[in-house]
């Protein structure tokens, strides 16, 4: 008698788990139902199961995301390449010394829809002109406004806009399984910071990106907080895996991008002792999005690393939120 | 009826919750309960009671320890500093180039007991030496390692067991109150990672440390990243709310301290526009720690800012646990 009702209580709570499950939303269900969706899911069940042989626990469930081309549209330009040219743009006539700049003059001139052409050391001068010397109180009101007024030269809608909803829908599912979700980019810490809890659910501890050196100076009306014009970090390349290691001290068990700039990531996550997971987005749709760079070296090294090619044509059911198209 | 009803219900729940709150434990039994305390509980209660006036959410709640001397004992030498001296005088015999180095002749030939004088760059030699060319992973092991054989030259046992206890005890009250709890120390990262889960209930990624350049390479059999021996930034003074802006970026409402190092830090939090508090640990009791330090600046400063200067000797009604004593 007492082993039937112990049975009986058993069969009452698989039903409850049944119905629970069937009660839940899939996961990713912007997703199509290919196998990469199937992929990511077995990947986050195998090391989330408490029985599993390649179980991880919640304080080492470190996943690292590129932004930009991974979670937000980055064409024509970066984001944070608008904004730069935007505010030199808004205070070139303060600037008589931006005047003898030849690549400041052309691009003050250029028309806003033009993709910018700036590279190297001049690309640097614009990051740097547009972002230093300023406290990070102001800089962070002068990217809050950004956001509110810029607009889109494509999409005609605000830049917060154009986040991936695939996208943000694999961070929540990571968070719902505990993982800690990092953005690993070279936008910079300040640019980024300001924005990403209410687009992505990812707080400023968690966004390692590039970074000027800050200054701390004892003043009349308390303490102050500026960015110099020294340019700490250029968070591209090798330097996104050793500033894993510096800020979050532990290699991450999957890592997501879309350029040569993120190479260094997949390889160093993927080569841990633990079970991991590499995936690449590969800009295919020129129709929903844009179609640019599928000939980059990261998609040979993919097939060659076993990373996963994610085709926004082929894997995601809609690519931003509210229907928004060009 | 319908009214009385729901009026009992009232009581009722007033009722369970009145018995839930007798049953927990008071806040901060391992303090006396003195004044310093009362703030302490008084201040976490007014930001995190929702209707309050300063109330912080818990994404805002940071908080900054110092390590030695705030949450470890630092004497006769910081904890580090005594690896790295342990860990010189291991491989002298296989550095000739060690040899020519005098102030490095003088420590190895030095009982383990007494105080290490270096100062400057004499210091920063040997935390360079010990913790330089090396992957990341091995050294690691070689700290775990160290902290299972090393005992501490006066109170005989590991330097695990000197955290003091009314310490990790606000730790955890404060991850209790959901607050954010960062060490933000002039000891390495390498150095203090491997532990501070364990003996603090802090994981890695919210360590803020020294940290030598890292170098990644693609070698043979995979990746990897080594220490070089280029110190990046040595986190003392006005480092510490720099290293904080660039890890967190954003300003502690709580930091705690115990020496000049520690100024500017509590100076940037207690200059916010929140509610915040500072605390500086005074080394006053001889008979159950050491007494030093008593006149140092930062005891001037907290006078005149309003930090709370904590006393071992009144505050602590324990300093370590299971009665730990020289």
């Amino acid at each position: 008698m007492q082993h039937s009702k112990s049975q009986a209580a058993l069969i009452v709570v698989a039903l409850l788990t049944s119905l629970a499950a069937m009660a839940e939303p899939a996961p990713l269900s912007k997703w199509n139902s290919n196998m990469n969706r199937n992929a990511i899911i077995e990947f986050v069940n195998s090391v989330t199961r408490p029985n599993s042989p390649s179980y991880v626990p919640p304080n080492a469930r470190i996943a690292a995301f590129d932004n930009d081309g991974t979670l937000l549209c980055e064409k024509p330009n970066y984001t944070q390449m608008q904004f730069a040219v935007d505010r030199i743009k808004a205070s070139f006539s303060v600037h008589p010394e931006w005047q003898e700049l030849a690549h400041i003059r052309e691009l003050v001139a250029s028309p806003r829809e033009m993709p910018v052409t700036l590279k190297g050391q001049n690309w640097l001068d614009v990051f740097m002109l547009s972002s230093s010397n300023v406290t990070v109180d102001t800089y962070t009101r002068a990217v809050v406004d950004w956001f509110e007024d810029a607009r889109h030269p494509d999409f005609k809608t605000r830049y917060s806009t154009l986040a991936y909803s695939p996208m943000t829908e694999l961070i929540r599912y990571l968070h719902e399984n505990e993982f800690k979700v990092y953005i690993v980019t070279g936008s910079s810490n300040n640019f980024m910071r300001p924005w990403t809890t209410q687009i992505y659910g990812i707080p400023p501890e968690r966004v390692i990106g590039s970074r000027m050196e800050l200054k701390y100076e004892s003043v009349e009306n308390g303490p102050r907080l500026s960015v110099s014009d020294e340019i700490a970090r250029f968070n591209i390349g090798p330097s996104k895996p050793i500033s894993i290691q510096e800020a979050v001290g532990q290699r991450p068990i999957l890592a997501f991008g879309n350029s040569n700039g993120d190479i260094e990531m997949l390889e160093w996550t993927c080569s841990g002792p633990k079970q991991s997971m590499g995936l690449i987005l590969l800009h295919d749709d020129a129709a929903r999005e844009y179609a640019y760079d599928q000939e980059a070296k990261v998609y040979d090294l993919a097939t060659k690393n076993e990373w996963k090619i994610v085709s926004i044509k082929k894997d995601f059911k809609e690519v931003f939120e509210n229907q928004i198209t060009r």
